[in-house]
């Protein structure tokens, strides 16, 4: 090992859900990071590795009970992996101290206190909804770079509005959107769920939160924010995989919208969006583990319509891998740092 | 065991393919059915038992290979779940005897032999495309009655057309249909292929054929016939499940259509339709193994569209089930016979 | 339908969880029974069809809170699926009415109340522990003819039997026996645990249980009631698939032992064993959904060990599937009579 | 990046296959190594980026048709993922240059030319055999550091010979052992086979090769190596998982034989092994694509038998990943390099 320079301390609020989990693997492999502290409500006083046999010699490391007052001391950074409706409070308390957070839920992601409101209940602290910054870094990299509070998407909206936003910014939306999602089990949690037991979820597909799910409004948010006001329409979908996320939308196209231009000058350059181009689609298997997304894509002439596909892994580029790509721009550090991954195929 | 009375003389053309052997299994149960030969390229010779062990003591019966001058000798009934392209010509040579044909291939489903060719390629009789029924009896129940060919559906036909073609004929369609649809492996066939392997398929999610599979003219004949002249945008995906089809299908209602009424009007008496309501979406897995569809519905005020989702067992409903279905309606039975089934659950 | 002679009245005790389901199942498609009542803890109040839709016109019962004092009314049977611990209180109260009980948990099985206080603790009533019969009715069919309860066995216990008994009646195990066995997830039932979730459970494959299982004193009783000393090591596994057992068995032979004849003569006339024969293993999907278990075998000279392999499904054979057999065999009818079955493959 | 020293230059031979694709993983990843070459039978001519698209930007690298004179041209090393039989030729011609060789065939790994006769047919270089060196670095570490040829193990010995040389070695195994594991699809290799289909595979479990699988002489010469003398009844099973390997081995002990005291010594400071101790087994998504097998086992008194189960990555561990580590130790680098990875859970 190479000399590093000073690393940046860390702590990780419900380090042991699966995308806590996820986190702290990426956390551990990070040659900048270093994990002063993690809680996991379920498995306090126990080693990590003794949860999770793997870290054993790469993150040696007890799991504590969470208090929201001590969770900032002494570190630069705060990752939240709890769940909604918790993690507000906590993530005010630890604002006290002069640290960046970084939230995985989505109590910060909605600006609109009236539309939080609405899809999730009183929001504890309001008056910071305005001041995350929604964290896509594809599309919204400057301001990140001095945000204090960064809300790290959801999984679908992340699917969504990496293929939808260019298209709104290069005007190119004529009319309704609809986004249909196939996402893998672990996006719903580690909450023991007779709906989500092994011998429910193999072997079955359905649809749920239909026209209604509560990363409608994020997708929304994200699409008003660019001037477009078509009407979205999402359906998502739970599959009988862990991981991996795919979204196939159907965009009405303005006549003479190019998408291929708009997509190779939107995201041609950046480092986690993998562009396939006309006619060829993603494999979730592709990007599993990984902080990539792919899109795929195809215009249908006749019908006016492009068919876009974008992969990605709820837990990598949909979640953890996202929160730490957004640490890597906030912190100026080349941002593929502890992201150098390979889909491990098959 | 009771007298039962005389029994109708089957033969099957492609007995082991996925198709076929659900087919068999089908007939072997069947009350009224008495298999007398069954074909197979890859096993001619062998024991139906020895290749699939479970029909020992339930169909003894040696593969052959097959012979289409020979295949409709002493029968009342051929069944076809040979591949395209290969099951016309057999099934023009069957028709030279006094037999009713059930075609599970697409070759006598599209009406128009120049669409067929489109799709295809030359059609060896395309002057038996018209004599065909398409055959969903719950849509075209009275013309099955006389059919000499029946052309079995196919899977995303089925799942598509039982939720379009009441809408169409209530004219309650006001634009563009989105179907997307997600199908479990079998869909493909038993070839082997490496995209089909187990350590590819196994935690992956994928489209394909995206807006230009053959299924899709299939999905418009049907829709045209009803006088629906709206354009339809299909997807399939591959899911790494076994069995099942659930189509998610986006609907643009005309102001004031009632899709609540329109579904209990046309489908609610019907045997093999189980119509969940508004609100409720199938499972996949409760439609395995059956020759039932399920459907459900919910209604976005704001943006007149409606969304349906429908689920069934693509060698089932979408096949074999079918196609037993279509052999009962035919020869005037209880149409339940032989499909008396309840998703073994999990 | 032809007429059938009067139905026996049927009232089954946990009607929901796998095991219940999956008795409902092939108690709704038997046609000798008539289901008059079930009971679920979790579903009281609402209909089968409201929780399993595919039961819907197959068996319409409003599913209710368990009386053990009103069980029994005005039925002949009851089936129960309670788990072990609640089912023995249950079952002496049942057992006040003129009823036969066949019985899915543990309770009745182990003979000894010593033996079962050791592994589940105090037993209610183990004055009835010597009356039970335990239903492999291929090893004790004469007894369960007249039984008044009767203990279905556990799956492991099934696959384990099934081959070693005839072994250890013909004196051919010569040393130490090793069971390694191999589970779908529905095996551990439908209560809500986190290690049991789809993405634990996925991708994954795990020992439980080593050496200390619950069913190996079921299967030790069962070799030793036939005078077979040899000590049992058995490990269960844990598989990502739904319904399935594949237990491989190595079993020291005494020389001149002839496995063939030994599994010829005492199961080779059996409705519900398939013998596969030398050098051919079954594949657990051959009897997925069926009563049906699968044997093959092969011996290896030089080591003196054989190697038997047998498949079933868990919640057939090693069942409810079992528990309809012991009441067919009970009842005088033909062993087969709703057990009709041919496995579904793919 | 900082400044690496010299990069050891590469050539893989049949670089697109399931073990040949982890492979170039790890090596694209390695920070001492630079892949100069890599050959596909099946897509010589496209870049590798194209086939996986995951490597995009990380290796871009046109795959060659295998040319075996030219394999070794300016390179140090050649890694071969080619099937037995091709292997031994490309290699011999390889080994005409001043190259170090490691080969994931079988071609290298048995000693005795009779012995490979009679599991694989004539070998092209029997001279050879005995030049190579078995590469588990855990048992033979010495000896790696200057061979030239390194045969990697097999899976299925790996996950043996890791438990039982260090029993052997301590003179603790009493008598025959019994080797049963449990192996995901990606260890049959990605040919187009139907058995190897996912709607074969999927939901099912058989067992294969039984008492006679290729990989058991590769355990017994291990054995036999330490001599220990006693049999070895081995079976292999294939299981519905991409990647793992689960070995449950029953091994007669000694009396007095203090296992946990053998494994701490024999294998406690090993950076790839992770000892889980008495009473505590392994999941295989623990060690999923890394290089690590972990090690649970219990001792059942009574029966003086030892139950030990092994898991690992059969292309990690059980593959490609033993054979990076065994080029960091024939190279002199630090074990680790390049493989610092924990499994990604769930």
């Amino acid at each position: 090992m190479t000399e590093t320079p000073g690393k940046i301390r860390v702590a990780v609020a419900g380090g042991t859900g699966y995308m806590g989990v996820e986190l702290m693997r990426l956390l551990a492999l990070h040659p900048r990071i270093e994990v002063r502290r993690a809680t996991s409500e379920q498995y306090a006083g126990k080693r990590l590795a003794d949860v999770y046999p793997s870290f054993r010699g790469r993150l040696e490391i007890r799991l504590e009970t969470l208090d929201a007052g001590k969770l900032a001391d002494g570190v630069d950074v705060v990752f939240s992996a709890l769940p909604h409706g918790t993690a507000a409070a906590t993530i005010v308390e630890a604002l006290k101290r002069p640290v960046t957070v970084l939230d995985l839920s989505a109590d910060f992601r909605l600006r609109d206190a009236e539309e939080f409101r609405r899809w999730y209940g009183e929001h504890p602290a309001p008056e910071l909804l305005g001041q995350s910054v929604y964290g896509i870094p594809e599309l919204a990299r400057e301001r990140i770079r001095d945000a204090r509070i960064i809300a790290v998407p959801g999984c679908y909206p992340t699917g969504a509005l990496l293929a939808l936003v260019p298209l709104a910014r290069a005007g190119a939306i004529a009319g309704p959107i609809v986004v249909d999602s196939k996402s893998g089990a672990s996006g719903a949690g580690r909450a023991a769920k007779t709906e989500l037991l092994f011998a429910e979820v193999q072997e079955n597909v359905r649809a749920y939160g239909v026209g209604r799910h509560r990363h409608l409004p994020e997708i929304v948010q994200g699409l008003r924010a660019e001037g477009c006001s078509h009407s979205v329409v999402f359906t998502p979908h739970l599959l009988p995989i862990r991981r991996g996320l795919l979204s196939t939308i159907y965009v009405p196209l303005q006549s003479g919208a190019n998408i291929d231009a708009i997509f190779r000058s939107s995201l041609g350059a950046e480092p986690f969006v993998q562009l396939l181009g006309e006619g060829r689609f993603p494999d979730v298997r592709d990007v599993r583990g990984t902080n990539e997304a792919q899109i795929g894509w195809t215009v249908l002439e006749a019908e006016s319509m492009a068919i876009v596909v974008t992969a990605l892994d709820n837990l990598g580029k949909g979640g953890s891998g996202q929160a730490v790509q957004n640490f890597n721009v906030r912190f100026g550090l080349d941002e593929r740092t502890g992201l150098d991954q390979i889909a491990a195929v098959p």
